[in-house]
């Protein structure tokens, strides 16, 4: 019988599914039950096509709902016993002989068989009392910014930096290359997401048709992710009763205009009967809204769940609202306070389900940024907070930069005395990155981006997890059998490389310096004179953005206690936002006894030497793995250090010429 | 009979070719005699034409070759008298009653029946003696950055600013659409210009198939230029022989490379009986040279004019050659100097049909720039300056930009005791322009930026000529029948409109300044980290570029005396350059007796005002002329002046914060 398996497409790369992360399950006998068996369960032919494909290739067997008493002693049993939604399920081991996973829903048992493959060998060792495994946040998403026809600027995966769409290629859905999609879709399972938005909330003109005319190509690349417990959903343009039904209006108080949300919703779920549903970029960067009608956010958005609520499909609408066109010249006006300005006063306006959806910082993916204080403010709202796993700001997958710790402090980060971040997204909400991943063999461009997309989805799973933890967890995956140099090769390489990059780049907090446009590499004033609302004032005797209450654009005021006052005043502010919430001047001394300007330098100087140490230290993993990773990211690790270099000498030539202060170390600036 | 004259495509503007600028001819009898008639002579058709078209219109009479004693008093001979190739001809009215013109070739004719148009009514008054009128530069040429095939990043025309391109639409030469470019040829020969390269010296891949298996295309435009005397030039890759031929090589000194151009050369003028030349960008911004092969640019040019010799062909070789990788932290590097240190040893090295092509400055077209030092180095060498009427750095046809005086003063320049810049390039080469025209209904998308094109045209044929006489003559033909406060409200527009872009944009000579890629608006440290080699070194004590052989990267002692000691010094550097060969602090004082900062922030406040001045005069010209063409200006005025005030606050802002100087006079700066 011909492996039923999709087979990782040809030249691809495993990533933290090589087949030897089945070993231990493979070479094992394994019992697959479904007690009950009511309904369909297309899952369980999933768990049982991996243990079939593993023991096939390790020497081990797998048998399905046998007979009573057939007396095989099975080391693993993989039982399904309900038809529930639930993902969680129990594991244990408590006889010391035979390892059980007992869900009472499908995907349970899919994230069963993973836990099992993740714990290798420990699965099936020693004797452990039965545990509840199961995920703290309910919808752990992946936003694809990914266009369907190639956008003349932005390319077909906005801020994609891992090659085209994994989804539409030549102008449709990639058709027979879905193979593709399907193993995306089993690494995504093996990490714990659950669901994926599949086009770019920027919604054009040929991608606002999906929800139309076109939504049987979406119902294909559901079909392929479906395999794997991925829910599909869809952006959509709030002028689609204009641009795709000829409506003179999309006013979400017409009746016309929810009638035909209602008519179009509902064949959409014709097509896709497990659909997600929709995800909203309205009134934002030039996206149609209900603005133009004098309606609010949660008009629009209660309208489109209106038309989902019949098939419990979600809004995810996005937070993401500011005033791009913004006149420098004016201090007063601050983007920062946009998202909370807009949404605050609409907390409890929002229907059931709708899912608000905020970045996590209040500008947009910076590599340090506080906590939005919108999330936390909003107590009758549900939240998603969105994270960036396409590394837009922080290297564009040709720099290291592991995104874990980042992530992780936003999730313990307590808005105020009570939930953390991690918390209020459990609670009704979600945690949706935004994907890394294109056509890309690697995936991800930079083989080493592939820790981001797994540690995500861990996170998202548990965010309390200690990302080192997952780390660890990842290496064992991704690099079977690895030595212990090896290991702490890659630990060396990627545990910090998130500080490193932030201290090679804008200083404390004050963000942006970016290349306008792309966003890559350096321009220390490349936003300061723009609509976009991202400066940093600055001017020869210092720099920084006064987000105070007292003297600055009240931002600081936007945060309950006790960070309101914490930020409010450069004496209690961390070093590590202070020019993000103050305006001081260059000699203006640190918590950590270094002056603003002296702290720039050293950071820049030390960031660039570690990014030197962490090339060497790969350069001395060569041979300890797969020849072509390892010469892909040597290749990167160049133009990692190039720009580096670049940073530093831009970022300190800058503000040397600005301030006039020299380095106390003496070292070149130019 | 219908007339044979090729009748302004439906839309398109007539620019300095109205009817009316016909009417005095045309409603006179015209005689056309072409006297020891000898092989053919299409240019008299074309004057056949025009008069003929002109008198239809207006009622007067036109004649051929009478018998002798046809005993008609003609008010207008026009008479060739061989076969010659001047251009010159002989206008006058001896007897007081028939204004004479005789040329003894046929472009001559055509150009003096021109000449007559633009006399109107005092070409048929009075009583004065032959003049003798001739061209004082023999190539007056047209170079157009067109692409045949839209380039993803630059666009059909590179820096157009008037739509796609005149030659190419749809991937191929316009084919029935060529009325256009006869109209355009008509134009050209109007304003004086003979030749036109018709693509891009950027030759892209389908662009490189011109000189061969498309060389019809471009014979098919050149019929239609041909018409009104116009040469056609090609730009040519000078990788041809590998990427068309397949040889493996494109070494100079190789004989099948020299084989391969004889080859592909003698077919070009099979198809193209007139062809003018090639025009090469080699080993500059990327385009393959000779360098690759160790040799240098006279044997590159050389091999490409032994080609030519035949045909009597001519080869332009621009001398825009320099490092653009250049590291900005190594102030040594100068870009100014690297035209002259490439070329001035290779003086009298080159073939006689060569033609050593050399910006007018030493960068790249800013508003502001010396004299390039290799003007008048290179004795031995027929050098052709090269101007920019498309307004690259100039306001890109949204700002009203007229050219004129700034090309003046550069042709009148004297590189040293002798001869003008003017008088060098009519010396055996010639002047070129990069052409500001496309697809635009105006032709040049600002309507007002036909004067460029214009003046450039009559200063090619008399670089002496008085700038303000021209853009009479432009006025005079482009609204016939003008007011006395009309052509006074277009001299307010037009006449210092240079110097007002000058003040609001870089200071000093300074340069740059503008954003990255496409040069449009402001962004002062846009060029400063880069590696163009474009830099201000603007500090918080100081700008500008040391230049000067004591101190700085010897350019200064590129010029011959008395030049090299009037930049040597900042006392006697005059102030608009300032910036370009000194580093000086903001209180310097100028021969002004400004401080560089007040001056920066007066000639900023300035030039604003001069805007909205300027934009009120256009207002109060509404009903004057053609509403189109008064609202396109309009229109254009507003973008005019929001970037005008974005120039003025970005600069001020950028220089108070740097400087910690305020302005004198307390005006806004942010």
């Amino acid at each position: 019988m011909p492996l039923p398996l999709p087979v990782l497409p040809e030249g691809l790369d495993p990533a933290w599914l090589p087949p030897e992360a089945f070993r231990s399950l493979g070479s094992r006998r394994t019992l697959i039950r479904w007690s009950g068996r009511r309904g369909s369960a297309p899952l369980v032919e999933t768990v049982h096509d991996e243990v079939a494909d593993a023991v096939a290739r390790f020497g081990g067997r797998v048998v399905r709902d046998p007979e009573p008493g057939d007396g095989i002693p099975y080391d693993l049993v993989l039982e399904l016993t309900g038809a529930s939604g639930d993902e969680g399920f129990v594991c244990g081991r408590e006889d010391g002989t035979t390892t059980t996973v007992t869900a009472s829903g499908q995907r349970g048992l899919l994230y069963g068989l993973f836990h099992v493959a993740r714990l290798g060998e420990d699965a099936f060792r020693g004797e452990w009392a039965p545990e509840v495994l199961q995920p703290a946040v309910a919808v752990r998403m992946l936003d694809h910014w990914d266009n369907v026809a190639v956008h003349p600027v932005m390319g077909q995966v906005e801020r994609g930096y891992a090659g085209g769409s994994l989804f539409w290629a030549d102008g449709r859905a990639r058709g027979e290359l879905l193979g593709r999609v399907r193993a995306y879709g089993r690494l995504l399972a093996a990490c714990g997401i659950n669901a994926v938005a599949v086009n770019n909330v920027n919604v054009h003109e040929a991608e606002a048709h999906l929800l139309t005319d076109r939504i049987a190509e979406v119902a294909e690349i559901s079909r392929a992710l479906g395999r794997y417990g991925i829910r599909t959903h869809l952006s959509v343009t709030f002028a689609a009763p204009m641009v795709l039904g000829g409506l003179p209006s999309a006013d979400p108080l017409d009746e016309a205009v929810q009638a035909w949300w209602a008519e179009a919703t509902e064949r959409v779920y014709k097509a896709i009967p497990g659909f997600g549903g929709y995800v909203v970029k309205a009134d934002s960067e030039g996206q149609p809204g209900p603005f133009a009608y004098g309606r609010s956010h949660a008009d629009g958005a209660n309208m489109l769940a209106a038309a989902l609520a019949p098939y419990n499909g979600t809004v995810h609408w996005r937070a993401f609202v500011y005033n791009h066109r913004q006149d420098w010249r004016d201090r007063a006006t601050d983007r920062a306070r946009a998202a909370y300005d807009h949404f605050v006063p609409l907390d409890g306006h929002f229907a059931p389900n709708v899912v608000l959806q905020v970045k996590h910082g209040p500008m947009d993916f910076q590599v340090r940024e506080p906590v939005s204080p919108l999330i936390g403010a909003m107590p009758r709202t549900r939240l998603a907070v969105e994270v960036q796993a396409t590394q837009e700001y922080t290297g564009q997958q040709r720099h290291v930069c592991w995104l874990g710790p980042m992530w992780s402090e936003v999730l313990r980060f307590r808005p105020e005395a009570g939930s953390s971040v991690g918390e209020l997204a459990a609670h009704g909400g979600g945690l949706v990155a935004v994907s890394n991943v294109g056509d890309d063999p690697f995936w991800t461009g930079h083989p080493l981006a592939q820790a981001n997309l797994y540690t995500f989805g861990r996170l998202a799973w548990q965010p309390g997890a200690d990302p080192g933890r997952l780390l660890d967890e990842w290496i064992g995956l991704t690099f079977p059998d690895a030595s212990q140099r090896l290991v702490d090769g890659l630990r060396a390489v990627l545990d910090g490389s998130w500080r490193t990059y932030e201290k090679y780049t804008a200083p404390l907090g004050v963000g942006w310096m970016v290349q306008p446009g792309h966003h890559y590499g350096p321009s220390v004033d490349g936003y300061e004179y723009s609509p976009w609302g991202t400066y940093h004032f600055a001017d020869r005797d210092g720099i920084g953005v006064d987000r105070s209450v007292a003297t600055g654009t009240g931002y600081a005021g936007q945060y309950a206690k006790p960070w309101a006052g914490v930020y409010e005043s450069p004496d209690t502010c961390p070093d590590e936002l202070l020019l993000f919430f103050h305006h001081v001047s260059y000699d203006h001394v640190l918590h950590s006894g270094k002056t603003v300007i002296q702290h720039i330098y050293d950071t820049h100087f030390e960031g660039v030497a570690e990014v030197e140490r962490a090339r060497e230290v790969w350069a001395s993993l060569a041979g300890l793995m797969d020849p072509a990773r390892h010469a892909r990211v040597a290749e990167r690790f160049e133009e990692q250090l190039r720009s580096a270099r670049e940073w530093r000498d831009q970022i300190n030539s800058y503000f040397l010429r600005k301030s006039g202060v020299g380095d106390a170390h003496g070292r070149p600036i130019y």
